[in-house]
Parts: structure tokens; C-alpha cells; sequence
């Protein structure tokens, strides 16, 4: 496989990991529709783990069977597909070599008391590399009581990782006790959470799109003084996040956030595509809708990466 | 020994683990009047340690004897013989060979301040290889404050399980402080509880027969919107929990609950049966009464779950 | 040394050992005065520990001097004698081979605050082996807030000490938040903390010798229903702990309280004996006196334990 | 390269040290523009994690990019470059060999509760080994009630850092609930901070300038009765603290502090350099400026250290 | 070098040791002016730590330079020098061989919550060896609520020390919130403190010299019925400890306490010697001094130590 100049580019940014890391990101990127395009539509499903079996997957029954999302995947021409341990289990030996798989290494559910802000670690690295994984995927919360303990657990697994030649995709979701709703999605919280996760060294990092909103008093000053061009335009605002990604050289990748409209996915598509994004994470919006329904959104979305971004 | 088109079908199921795992998985399933069938009935003994020695052998004090209960499950012709460490080293030698044993590798007791929802790790992978187990048996506790610790150390035994050929049993029982007497018990809770162990990777997950309550307000609308088939029939309700484990592509076996007559034993166990249910895992139920009116239910429960699932 | 049958069959209850274990059993129940009847008295000296030195040693200062203790044990002809790493550091030389030892490798002491149940790991399987222990003893406190923490140590130390074929001595004392002074020796309890410890793989028990009293509520009806033979009598509560260990089939020894007459010792011994208890491990009610006393009270103790239990 | 007379007389104080650790702190001092005087100016790079991305860098956005710092390190000829992981990472390969760099393995940021003063563990030795570092950098909080747990792993990594030939830099940086704001930078926590580092083993200690109060009730009266001579010039002040380090034979060096004037740099560089401090350790106030301005204060900076210091 | 009988006495206590544990031992009673008599004099320079710079060195400004400490405690002829790692690091190849270390492998200081009674572990076997010391010294709280922690830190330690052929040389200083001030040197509780680090294992212990006051309610009665000899003179309570040092056959020393006179320094050491206590180990009230009176004073004490103990 000749890797276009795109991805020979992107793997430079990653001047310190083996080969076997760099040869996995380019799994990544050279797989599917947008293979080579340095823009990425990745299948996320974790949804059973964090809200349970039927909030997840009773409105499209199909999608209780781990094998349909392999296949939703792989039928989309995706470039990866992410679940905890007991979905990729389910598939990985019929699916092997046919998508680029993340394993989820660590989990929460909606049964742990509301002022826990933790997660299990649910997977090892050993289970990545027996599973053919190509990444493992790791989520902290910054803010939470628990976030230091939770980042001396991804340092541990990325390192593990990293030696073992597979990529290491960081969640970075803030919450906790200095934070409040608004500021979990303010732009300052977002584009510190995405540039924490590249200080930990992450390859891929996924956040939520950003509001506009500036959450953290101390950051409120430097907002003013130095204004983020086009606040008020997703674009905008995403171009900030990419900036705090080490000046874009680290790939960033935006959450789905809660069901809508197929208009408003491809909204969202475009202002990530616009303002210099990677891509998208997408699941409960597809695996929620009939497959036929989530394969034309993901091409419609995957079609948005692929024009030229202006 | 000739597996079964049914247990070659549920062993496809397990693509991910090693042939040492599937054989013990084999193990489970080809032994005793069910062997071959796809169905389960598995003699726990952990109530000496959950409940204490006279509550759980004073009504049968030949149960007293740890040989009582292999002998119990080897004459009665079950699949799988499950106990702490203590009471599998008192015949594992004597019975070796004899009938498939799992360790259970954690337990709690009574004497626990009630608001303490954990348990001590008791034993280990080394033990159920010395000891010839064909599995490790774990109980989790989703919803417990200690639930992100106890799924880590089962994380950690079920990767060295797997690594060494083991299966993995896993008793998934919701209790903690979000959750009341009611919700412990519940539909959407017990599915969600299977889910869960399925996600952490277990080979057999055990629950309790689910009521028809649904108990997370957050799921509510999800089961308005998308009603359970059949809710208010036990089969109804357990074709549902098989469904939130992985569409039927993980073995589910049941509890017998508190005492009940035979009847109500009978009953549950063809409500598993007609819902999809892998079988039950029967203890107090069994080994409380006099050996031979054990023997004569089991064989009726087993003869259950022979006949053809409508 | 020629086995007798009664330690042969006592060697059999505890099959799934390795021989290194098993021998080490077996010069226990061979040595001293008891040597091959099945029944032990062992001398513990971790009353400097728990009560500090004065308390402990003041009343027969020879007591001071950790030779003495080995001198008593091998001069009265006992099963064994049980210290901490200190005390058998002392000695461990001098009186290489001239009396089975066990290095009681967790500790607790009274300067601790009342509310922590607790005891500190204080030597491990090396230090037993350098030694040429033939035991580790480590305590458990059933339902104390630190209990699964214990167990935990104890389930490391236990397959530690077992693989390198040692055995292990098991103090069971149940004390912590959900009971009162009372509970702490109440039948129920005693015999539950038995069982735990057996369940944990224990090969000797040690308990307090119980009360009449049941304590935990859920256990009363049941004690009502299947009541225990005899329970006014000392040798009745015995058999219904012998029982709650495997059926008599683990080693079950009885510590000697607090300090008490000679008669009041040897009824206590013979209680035991009649129930069907192994021995006793008394230690303050024998150091505590000049040696000849003791020597003749431990002797007094043996003929009641050589006689015919009846 | 051959070593100057002042850098091996600073590597004699090292004499437990081995060659490879000697290497290092060699090869940091005889960088850049100080190079062989003794004296040094490093980057450090961490404000990121600290404060935020925007915080940090929107002042001078090139500096989103992690290769400027390297370039800026590297064109005013500093002696090292210090930053966590993922800063390192992405520069390690295009600048090997460039500029000696200190990897900072532990940090904290601000969305942290404000009463928890601790970091994460985010890098360690092995990835210093890999990315060709010269050291390890970790920050400890005399005073924090996460102290000593941080001193633990400091000791743990300091001693793997060591046998691995890196050199071990300690932030010192006093904050807990015994010392309010303007304890946190008086004389005697500042000195006793300092010496706390280096009795933990550090080759390079980093305080922050010291103000003239004394804030330890049980320390002012050493205080009088031995006055600090000069305590009223940042020069006295510094004495003291290089006093405290190891009368002067271990490397301090004193941090920019918030951002302020060239001229106020310059001042604190004199003060430090007058004192007999080895140098300064300055972020913000030179990448927060053009870059030209940056190089200008810094040479200016390396002009006062490599005057004769009076 | 020939071994006095007194040292061989001594060494035929440590039976259990290895020669290497042996020899090192005797290296430190063989040392300096004391040497061969069983008595001990060793200088502890650990106040840095606990105290702070200032506080320690300011009194003596030549003390802030680590070499001092090596110095005076050759010059002095005393038997061992014990110090933190850095202090150790700062002079040990310059004084190889010159005077037993002792490295004090966990420390305190006076900027923790005043109620936390612990230290951070800050140096290990590893660096004892490294840096050819001949033990490792370790602080215990007995009391403290985190004793037990603190207990297992010192096991872990001290198996390896001992494994290396390292002394053991144990701080054991009763403090917790069951103790006021008083209780913290009451006899009971200061031989109580000494038995506990007898019982761990140590081969020299540390305490304080001991005032009458007995401080446990329950060791009360125990006192009075078998009261100390000449409680009333600091003799006959040093006579008390050394008994609870198993007879006497531990080395037990005491410190100097807080600065005092010389004549009192004078008197501690004739109490301590006529009581068959091994000597004293002390820090400020030496090297607080100019060095010239430091010596007289050592002197001066050793040749108590060398007179006939009455």
C-alpha cells in the first residue's frame, strides 16, 4: 500500500514512536472511504458500557449483536471501530485484518454513584495485541478528583502501548467538582482537555465540539486580550482546538455528541472540516438508525471530508 | 469425545480465546444429563461463606462435608461443580477428573458492615490450575462504590484466566448506593448488570431471574418507546436479558433465588428455558434438602430443560 | 518416623497439598508429648506484641528472654511454638530441628487507636523458609472494615507459603463495627469465623473457644430450627465449630483465653477434647507462671487430651 | 569536549554518582552560551499542562507549535530544555543531539480541586531513555498532605533515573494547608525546600526566588539569634537558600516567577548571580514574547551570569 | 581484625543472621574509640530533614556542608554515621571506608499537617549498597494511625536488608492520637516502643530515654503489681527497656534529645551506661557546637562508656 503524501506527512508529527506505532496510525488513516485523506470517521461503541444495553441498542435491535457493528464499519468504509474488550472479543477472529480495531481499555457505567468521576480499567495491552488491535483507546476526565490517578494509568498503558507498536487514542472528557455543565463543553475546558492529552503523549484525541462559552476565571483575560478568530462559527472554534493540538501536528478527532438530525451531523462535519479537524467519532447516531439510514449518513459525512476544506 | 452441533455452534461464539479456554468451556457444557445441549445446571456452594456454616448446612448436616457436594453434583449428573477455595482443595484430588470445577475467587460474608459492598479476593488463577478447575468464578458488583475496583481485579484474573486456558464465570450483581432493594432486581438492571459482564469479557454470566420493574429513570423512556416483548412473563423478561448479552452469543445461567418449593423451582427453570436462558445455577435450592429429594429435582429440572424450548 | 494411622488420615483430609506441606503438617502432629493422637498443644508467645512487653513478661521475667519460650515449648514436649519474626529470629539457630515453628507473620498492638481492626504484615514466606518454620500463622478479623484487606494478604501469603510447602495457621477473630463484645465469642460467630478460615484454605484453625450465645439476628431462626446438641455444655459448642470446619476434616485448635486457674485450663481441655477440637494453644496462661508450674499444668493439659475422648 | 576547571570541580560534588549520570550534568553544563561557566539558563516548558494552552501560548501563538521551543532552547543557546512528554515527543528526533533536554515526568494543571496539591505521574525513565534525554524533572510539594507520597515517587524514579545514567532535576515548590500564599515563598520554607531536595538525591534543585519573610513559628527564633546576613537584597536571600544546599555543592536554580519586565529579569539574574545561585529557570517570560525579544532578554540574561559575579 | 569477645558475645544474639548482616554489625561496634566494647556512640544527621536547614545548621554554619558530618564522627571516633540519602551521596566516596553509614531510609519534616504521623520512604537497599553502607535506619510511630502501613514499609526493607547482608537499625518513637505528649516517653510506652521494633526484627534500636511516667490504663496494674526497680533514677528505667529488648540480647541506644547541657548529656550517658544500655546517638547537641567542643563533649561520653558499667 503506497501511502499518499497526507499521511506521510501526518506520521512525521510522530517523529519519536517505532515503526510499529507509526505503521498502526497508518492503518488508521489509509483505511476506507477516506483512507490517505488525513481525515478520519471512526466507529465508537461504548454506549452499552456507559448507559446500558437498551438505552443503546433497543432502537435498532440488530445492533445488540457485536457483529453488526464490525459490519455497519466495514460496509461504511470506516477507518476504525472502538468497543470495550467483550464486543471486540465477539468479532475480531471473523473480522481480523478488515478494519482497524481500537480497543477500549477502560469503562464507567450509569450505575456508579453521580459524584464518581472514574473509570475501570476494563482492558490491558495484552488484549489489544492477541485482538490485532491497532490502538488502544483511553478516557480521563480532567477536573476529577480521580483525574491524576486516571492520567498515571494512561501514562502506564501508553507506554505499554507505544513499546508494543500500537497507537494510543485519548478521550479527554472534562468534568468534575470545579466544573458545572456549560463549563464541561466551554471552549478554553475543550481545547485545554485536547492539549492535556497531547502532553500524555496521545496520537489520535478525541474531544467534544466545543460552545463558545469561557469557562475558567483565570483563562477569561487572555481570551480577551487575545480573542479566538470566529468564536461564534464551530469552524472557528474548532481551528482553536486543532491549535491547542500542538499546532495541529497531533490528530484530533470530535465526539457525535447526542442523537440528531442527520442535517445538524453534517453541520457539525462541515465546521470541523472547515476549521482544520480530523474528523469524526461517531455511534450512537448511526448505530441507533437503520443500517441503510446510517450507511447514507456516513457517506454524506465522509463525502463533507472529503471536499476541499477552504 | 463428539461435540455437538449446538456446542461447536456456542463454542464459534468464543472466537477470540485460545483452545485451552474453548476446551474448558467444552468441558462445562458436554458434561452430565445436559452435556451437549447447550443448557446448564451448576451446583454453587459459596453460601458458607456469604451466609455462614449453620445457615447454609444446618438444615442438611451432611452438607457439612465438603465431598457431599461433589458427589451431589457428580450423581445427579450436572455441568459444573463452583466453590471457594477451601471447599474445591477438600476433594479436588479425590474428584479429579470427575465432574468440571469452578473457583470462585472472591467472596464476602455477613459479618461485613452492611454499607460495604465488596469482596476479598480468595484465590487465584495458580489455585484452579493446581486444583485441575476448569474455570474462575467472580462475582461484580455494578453500582457499588467499589464496583471500578472490583471489575480491575476482575480484569486482571480474567486475562490471566484466558492466558492460561480458563474460563471465566461471572456472577454480575448490581447493589450500591444508587440503587434500592427493588432496583437490585430489576429488568432493565439485570440486563444492564449481563451487559456489563459480557462487555469485561466473561464466558458464562450469572444473574438473578429478573422482575418486570424498570428502575433507572434514565432508561425509563428508552422502554416506553421500545417495549420488552412479553414483560410480564418470566420468559419475556430473560429473552431480554439474553438479548443484552450479546444477542444470545454469551452463555447466561440464572440463580434459584431464595428457597422455593419445587414447583416454583420447576417454574423458573422453564421460564429460562422458553426465554433463551442458558440454565440455572441452583444451591441453597439443592444441597438444603435431603440428598435424594435433591437428586429428584434437579433430574426434573434438567429434564426441563431437555425438552424442546417453544 | 513411622506416621501413625490416626495422622495418616488426618494427612488425607488435605489432598490437594503438596508433599512439602503435607510433611510439614505431619511433624507437627508428630512431635512432643501428642505426637500422633491428633491432638495439639501449641504455645504462642505474641502477647508482647499485642500487649507490650510488661503486661506480657513482668509476671515470670524470665519470660523476657525469647530462648525461654523456645526451652518451655521443647521441654513440656509440645506440637509447636508460634512467634513473631523477632522472637523467632532469636532462637531460630540454637534450636534448629528441636521444635516445629510458626512465624506468625501479621501483628497488631495496643497503642493503635480502638477503632482500627487491623494488624500489620510483619514477616513473610522468605522469613519462614530462612527460619525453618514449618508454618506461617496469620490473623484474620471477620467483620472488621479492614477484613477484605486481610483476607487478601492472607490469600498471597497462603498460596505463597503452600507452594513452597509450608503450612498455614489461621487465627480467626472476629471483631469489628457490626458486632459487641458479646458477638465477638457468641456460637454463630465463632463457628462462622471457623468456617471462613477453612474456606480460605487454612490447614489449622484457631478460635476462641465460644459462648452459648447466637449473635447475628439472620442466624437465630436457624439455630432455633436445627438447634445445636448440647449447647450448654462447652464440648457441644466444640462439635458444632468441628463440624463448621469441613466436618472435622481441618485442624481446629482452641486459644486459651484469658488467664485462669489450672482447673479452669484443664475443663477448657477437656471440653475441647470431648467436642472433638485438636488441642489448645495457650500462651499467657503458661509463660506467665515460673516454668515448673507451667511445666506441670502443660503436662496436666496433654494427659487430658492423650485420654479417650468419649 | 574538555571539561572546564569549574564543571569538574561541580562534578566532584557528585562523587557517588555514576559516569553516566556525571555525563549528563556535564553535557547540560557545558551547553550553549554558559556553557563549562557553571552557571545555566534552562526552558522549561510545562505552563501548558499548568495553565492551559491558551494561557500559555496565545500571547505568541507560534509557540503552539512544541518545535518552537526546541528552536528558541536551541538559537539563544540555552542549556536545557525541559517539558513533559508529549512536548518532548514531538521534537526528540528532528533536534537529537541539539540541545540536552530534561523530560518532566509528573504534572499538575488547573482544573484540579484547588485544595488537592498533587500531580500525576505522566512520564518515566524509560521514556527519558528512549527520547535521549539528559534527565528527569519532578516536581515535589513540601507541605502538600500529598507529600510524602510524592517523595516516594520521586525516590523511586530518582533511583531508576540514577542506575540508568540520567540526571534527576527536583522542582521544590512549598504549598499545603500549613502555609498560606505568602509562606510558599519566604526564606526559611524556600531554603528548607530547597534542602529537602537535595537530601532526596537531587543533582539539580529548582526554588523560586525567596522573599525576606520567615513564616515557620518554630523557626523564627533560629532566625534572630542567627540572622541571615543581607536578608534584605534577593542576593543575601539567595545565599542562604545555596547555603541550604549543601553549603553550595549541590546546582540550584530559581524560576522566572510571573511574567514581568526585561529589566526586572535582569535584576533577579543579578541577584541570583551575586548570590552564588547557578542560574535561572525561565518559561513564560521568554516564549509568551516575539521571538527576537525572547532572544535579546535571554542573552542579555547570559550576559549577567557570565560577568564575574562580585 | 580481631573480634573482642564482648563483640562476638554480642554477635551470637544475631543467630539467625547471615554473615554478611554479621559482619557489617560488627564493623559498626568494632569502629572508633568505643570499639570492641559493646558500647556504641553514633552521630544521626537527619535534623535537616525534620527541622529544616536553618534550624539544624544555622547554630554551626559549617554543618551545612554534608562533609562536615563525615568529619566530625571520624574525628571523633565514633562508630557509625547515619544521614538521608543526599547526605550520604555528598561524602561517600570521599570517606569510603573511613566510618560505617547508616542510611536513614525514610524522613519527616516540620511542614506536614501536624496531625499526620508518618514519613516518606526516601531511600532503599539499593542505594545502601551502592553507596557501601553498612544498614539501613528506619522510623516507626508506633500508635500513629498509619503504623501498620508504616510497619510493612519496614518488613519490605528490612527482608532485603538483611537478605543483602545489611544491618537493621530501627527509630521507634510512640506518637499517635492515643498518646499526649507525655505518653510519648512514659516507660511503658517507650519499652513497648523498643519490644515492637525487637519484634520486627531490628538488630539496633533507637528509642528515647524514658521518663517514670506509665501511660497505658491497661499496663497500669501490671506495673504496680510488679514494679520497676529504681524507677525513680534513669538507670533503672534504661535497666527496664533493655530487659524488653529481649533480655538484652538487641542493641538498643538512646538519643540525646533535645539540646541540652553538656553535663547533662554527661549524665544521660551514665544512666544509659550503668542501665546496660548500648550508648547514645547524638545529633544537635553535636554538631550544633563548634566542632572543637563537639569532640571535647564525644569524648567526654565515650569515656563514660568505657568506664566499668556499675
Amino acid at each position: 500500500m503506497q501511502l499518499t503524501p497526507k499521511v506521510k506527512e501526518i506520521l512525521s508529527w510522530y517523529e519519536s514512536d517505532n515503526p510499529g506505532t507509526k505503521a498502526n496510525i497508518a492503518r488508521i488513516l489509509m483505511e476506507g472511504r477516506l483512507g490517505g485523506t488525513g481525515r478520519m470517521v471512526i466507529l465508537p461503541v461504548d454506549q452499552g458500557f456507559e448507559h446500558g444495553p437498551a438505552r443503546s441498542f433497543a432502537p435498532n435491535p440488530a445492533a445488540y449483536d457485536p457483529r453488526y457493528h464490525f459490519e455497519l464499519a466495514i460496509e461504511a468504509g470506516l477507518n476504525a471501530y472502538a468497543a470495550p474488550l467483550g464486543m471486540i472479543e465477539a468479532g475480531a477472529s471473523t473480522f481480523a485484518g478488515a478494519i482497524p480495531t481500537i480497543l477500549k481499555v477502560n469503562s464507567s457505567n450509569s450505575l456508579a454513584s453521580p459524584e464518581i468521576k472514574d473509570q475501570a480499567v476494563t482492558g490491558g495491552v495484552d488484549d489489544a495485541l492477541r485482538l490485532g488491535c491497532s490502538a488502544i483507546g483511553f478516557t480521563i476526565y480532567p477536573s476529577s478528583d480521580d483525574q491524576f490517578e486516571m492520567m498515571e494509568e494512561l501514562r502506564e498503558l501508553a507506554a505499554e502501548a507505544k513499546a508494543a507498536g500500537l497507537a494510543v487514542v485519548v478521550w479527554s472528557y472534562p468534568r468534575g467538582p470545579t466544573l458545572d455543565k456549560k463549563g464541561e463543553t466551554a471552549l478554553d475546558i475543550c481545547a485545554y482537555a485536547a492539549h492535556i492529552a497531547a502532553l500524555m503523549g496521545a496520537h489520535i484525541i478525541k474531544v467534544k465540539p466545543p460552545t463558545s462559552v469561557i469557562s475558567l476565571p483565570a483563562a477569561k483575560k487572555v481570551y480577551e486580550q487575545q480573542p479566538v478568530a470566529d468564536i461564534d462559527s464551530l469552524a472557528g472554534r474548532i481551528r482553536h482546538v486543532v491549535q491547542a493540538c500542538f499546532a495541529g501536528r497531533r490528530l484530533v478527532v470530535f465526539s457525535g455528541g447526542e442523537s440528531g438530525t442527520s442535517e445538524a451531523m453534517m453541520d457539525m462535519a462541515r465546521g470541523i472540516h472547515k476549521g482544520g479537524g480530523n474528523g469524526s467519532i461517531i455511534g450512537r447516531n448511526t448505530f441507533q438508525r437503520p443500517k441503510q439510514d446510517a450507511l447514507r449518513l456516513l457517506a454524506d459525512i465522509m463525502d463533507v471530508y472529503k471536499s476541499p476544506a477552504d
